[in-house]
C-alpha cells in the first residue's frame, strides 16, 4: 500500500490525453499535493508500444507494456484510464476494481456500455469510480448531475456534445462547402479522426447521452437504445433554407422526461438562431439542462482534446485523493428507477422541416397537403424555393407543427410515392 | 442527536428562498431521502414574525421567533440559512458551528466578509460549511471552483453576476429608455429591490466576486478591496454609440491572476457583441472561467430567485447528508496563498471608451490628442458623433488601445480642464 497521504497512480494510456495528465502530475507535483492534501505519485504508465518516441519526458522505468505490472501491483491504489475503447480496457478496469483499486476514467464507451455494472462492482469492493472526463471534456457535467442538481427533477437535456460534427456543420454553414469537403478539412485540421464514422454517424453522441440520461433521469439507458441519425445526409442547400427560416443546423443529443417516460435521441436538428445551442461554434460542446427548481442551466466548454480532458481527469483525481484522505467510501452510483420506460421513437413529438423536390405543375401542393392532412400533421409554413425550368422541377420547403415521429416518417414515405414528387431530400426535426 | 441516517434541519429564514427550500423538503421528502441516503427532516424554522401570513403550509409547531430554540437544540445537526444580511446572521452561524452543527448558507454577504474565519472555525469544530447558493443562484459555481477545476491554475474570471443591473442595462439597450425609467420598471416587475443601492452601485457583485476570487485564485480578497463602479452614470446615448462600435454595455465582475498578482474589479464595460457575456439577457447570470488546462468554460443560469437558489441550497444539503452518512469531515476550505497581492487599480490595464463634449471648432482634436499622448495612451478610434449647431458643440467618441487605469483617469481629468472641452460624460472600460 501507499504510505499515508500518498496516492500511487497507475496510468493507462499515454496519447493526447494521457501525456497531458502525466505532464500535469509530474510538473505540478507540489501544487497538486497541496490541493489534494497528499501527494499524487505517478508510478506506472501502461502503453501498447513502449518504444514509441514521445514528446513528454517521463522518468525512466515508469513505462511498461505489461498490464500485470500495473494491475497486480498492490502499491498502486488508483488506476487512471485514458486509453479509450471497449476491450481490453473494460477488463483492465474490472481487474483494477476487483483488486481494490479506485478508478478515474475518461472512457465514454466503457461508461456508457458497462458503467452500471462497473459501478455496482465498485460498490461491492468499496472503491470509487470517477468519470467526469467521459462526457464534455473539462465541462463540469457529471458533478453537476450527481451533486449540484440533485434537488431537482431533471426535465430536459439538450446538448451539442460532439465537436467533430459541430465543426463540420459549422464549416458547411459558414463557408458554403459540402459535407465531404468539410469533413476532409476537419480531418486535415485534426478535428476528425482518420475513420470518422463514430462521430459522423452519431455513435459518440449516443455514448455521452446514455451517461447523462442515466444520471440525470435515473433511467437505465444503453447507447444502442437511443434513436440515432448522423449528419452525412445534410446537404448544403439546407443550411441556406434553415437560415432563411431563422435556424442553424446542429447535431443535437436530446433527453427529456415526462410522466415517468424518458425520450432519448441523437439527430441533426434545426435549432432556433436565438437559442444558446445555435451559437456554439467549432469544437466547443454545450449542454443545456432544465430542472424543475433550477430552471435552465447552460454549461459550455471545449468538449475534447488533451488539455481540457486532462483538467477533468486530474480534477477527479484530486477529488478522489481528498475523499480517500477523509476515509470516504463510494459516492452515489447510478441509482435507477425501475419504473422508468423509454418512449418509442414513433411516439416522439417534434416539429419538422421537409425539403421536397416536386414537378413544377398545378396540383402538387394539394397532393402534398392531403398526405400531411391524412397523417394528422399540421403545416406551419410552405415556401416554394428554387425552380429549374429545364427539367420542370421546383423545391418546396415545408415546416410542420408538432407531430409524432411516426406520422412525420409516414408523411415522408407517402410523399415520395406521389406522382408529382421526385424525392424528399431532407427531413430534419426542429429543436425547440 | 438525530437517529442514524436522519439529518435534522433547522432553517433560518422563510422568505422567497426559504419557502421554496421548506416546500421541497416537505413535499419531496421521499425522493430526497432516497438521493441523500437518509431523511432530511425539517424540524424547526426561525423567522422574525411568526404571525405573518404565509403561502406555504408548514406543519404546526415548526415556526419560532426564538433563535435559541434552533441554535441550542442538540437534535438539530444542520443549520440552513437563507435569511440574508450580515448580523444577526453571522452570530447565528458562529453559534451553530461552535455547537457542532453543519451549515448550509445562501448568504453572499456573510461568506464574502466572514467566510474565511467561519470556515476556519468550522475546521476546528469538524463541521462543514456549504455555500453554493451564495453566488449565482442554481449555477454550479462553487463546486466547479472547489472541485472540478482544481487541476487548473485559474487565470481569469469574467462574470455577469447581478441580475438587477443586467435587467436595467438590457432595458436601456433594447428600449431606449433612460436609467431612472428602467430602474423604476425593474422595481415594478420585482427585479429590483425597493432600495436598489446594493445592486446598482455594484456592492452585490463585489460580494460574489470576493467569494469567487478567494476560491479561484487562492487570494484572500475582501469585498471592500475590490474596485467598484455602479451603473447609475450610464447614459442612453452610450448604448447607441457602443452598438455602432460592436459592443454591448454590461456590468462585469472581473478577476484575473498574473505573475502572483490578482486583479479584481466590478464596473460597467463595453463587451464585444460576439462574446458570450454580451448575449446574457435579463436576470440571467453568466460566469466565464479561464483555466490553464481546461481553456474557457462558461456557466449560465438564473442567478437569483427562490427556486434556483433553493436548488443550490437543497443540493448542498444532499451533498452534506451523503458526506455525513459516509463519516466525512470538512471538505477543502479556502486555502490562501500568502504571497498573492492585489494589483492597485491604477496599474490595471484595459482599453477604454470616452464620450467627450467639445466646442465644435478647430484645434479640439489636437488638444485632446496631446493629452492622450502625454499620458502615453494610444488612440484606437476617434469619431465625431452628434453636432449641435445652436450651442456650437459636438460629441466625440474615442476608444483607446490598452493603457493603465491611472493614465486613463488622468487623461479624463486633464481633458475636462481643456478650454475646448465642455465635459467628459462617459469613460467606460472595454472588456476583452
Amino acid at each position: 500500500m501507499a504510505p499515508p497521504g500518498v496516492l500511487n497512480v497507475g496510468l493507462i494510456g499515454l496519447g493526447t490525453v494521457g501525456s497531458q495528465v502525466a505532464a500535469r502530475l509530474i510538473e505540478r507535483r507540489d501544487a497538486l499535493a497541496r490541493r489534494s492534501g497528499g501527494e499524487l505519485n505517478l508510478c506506472r504508465i501502461l502503453v501498447r508500444d513502449p518504444a514509441k518516441p514521445r514528446a513528454l519526458e517521463v522518468p525512466p522505468g515508469l513505462i511498461t507494456a505489461d498490464p500485470d505490472l500495473l494491475l497486480d501491483d498492490p502499491a498502486i491504489n488508483v488506476v487512471v484510464e485514458v486509453a479509450g475503447g471497449d476491450e481490453p480496457v473494460r477488463t483492465f478496469l474490472e481487474r483494477a476494481i476487483k483488486s481494490g483499486k479506485h478508478v478515474v476514467t475518461a472512457n465514454k464507451l466503457v461508461m456508457a456500455r458497462h458503467g452500471p455494472s462497473l459501478l455496482e462492482l465498485a460498490g461491492e469492493m468499496n472503491v470509487d469510480i470517477h468519470f467526469e472526463a467521459a462526457v464534455g471534456g473539462g465541462i463540469p457535467l457529471i458533478s453537476t448531475f450527481r451533486t449540484d442538481l440533485q434537488a431537482n427533477d431533471i426535465e430536459r437535456i439538450g446538448a451539442i456534445i460532439n465537436g467533430t460534427t459541430n465543426y463540420v456543420l459549422g464549416r458547411m454553414a459558414t463557408d458554403g462547402i459540402d459535407f465531404q469537403a468539410a469533413l476532409a478539412e476537419a480531418q486535415a485540421a485534426g478535428f476528425a479522426e482518420a475513420d470518422p464514422t463514430d462521430d459522423i454517424d452519431g455513435h459518440d453522441a449516443t455514448y455521452k447521452l446514455a451517461i447523462m440520461a442515466s444520471i440525470g433521469f435515473g433511467a437505465r439507458v444503453a447507447p444502442e437504445e437511443i434513436y440515432r441519425e448522423g449528419i452525412a445526409g445534410i446537404q448544403q442547400v439546407d443550411f441556406r433554407y434553415a437560415r432563411e427560416l431563422g435556424y442553424e443546423i446542429k447535431l443535437v443529443a436530446i433527453g427529456s422526461r415526462l410522466d415517468g417516460r424518458v425520450e432519448v435521441r441523437v439527430h441533426p436538428a434545426l435549432v432556433p438562431g436565438g437559442h444558446p445551442l445555435a451559437q456554439v461554434q467549432g469544437a466547443y460542446n454545450a449542454v443545456f439542462i432544465e430542472g424543475d427548481l433550477v430552471g435552465q442551466v447552460l454549461l459550455v466548454g471545449e468538449g475534447a482534446g488533451g488539455r481540457p480532458t486532462a483538467s477533468a481527469v486530474v480534477g477527479d483525481l484530486i477529488d478522489l485523493a481528498r475523499s480517500i484522505r477523509r476515509g470516504v467510501q463510494l459516492r452515489s452510483a447510478f441509482s435507477f428507477d425501475p419504473e422508468v420506460t423509454l418512449v418509442p421513437m414513433d411516439d416522439v413529438i417534434s416539429r419538422a422541416y421537409f425539403r421536397i423536390r416536386v414537378a413544377d405543375r398545378p396540383g402538387v401542393i394539394a397532393a402534398i397537403g392531403t398526405v400531411f392532412a391524412e397523417e394528422q400533421v399540421s403545416i406551419s409554413s410552405l415556401i416554394q424555393k428554387d425552380q429549374w425550368v429545364a427539367d420542370g422541377t421546383a423545391e418546396l420547403v415545408v415546416t410542420t407543427h408538432p407531430a409524432s415521429n411516426g406520422a412525420l416518417e409516414r408523411s415522408r414515405l407517402r410523399m415520395g410515392d406521389l406522382d408529382t414528387v421526385r424525392s424528399v431530400p431532407a427531413f430534419i426535426r426542429i429543436f425547440e
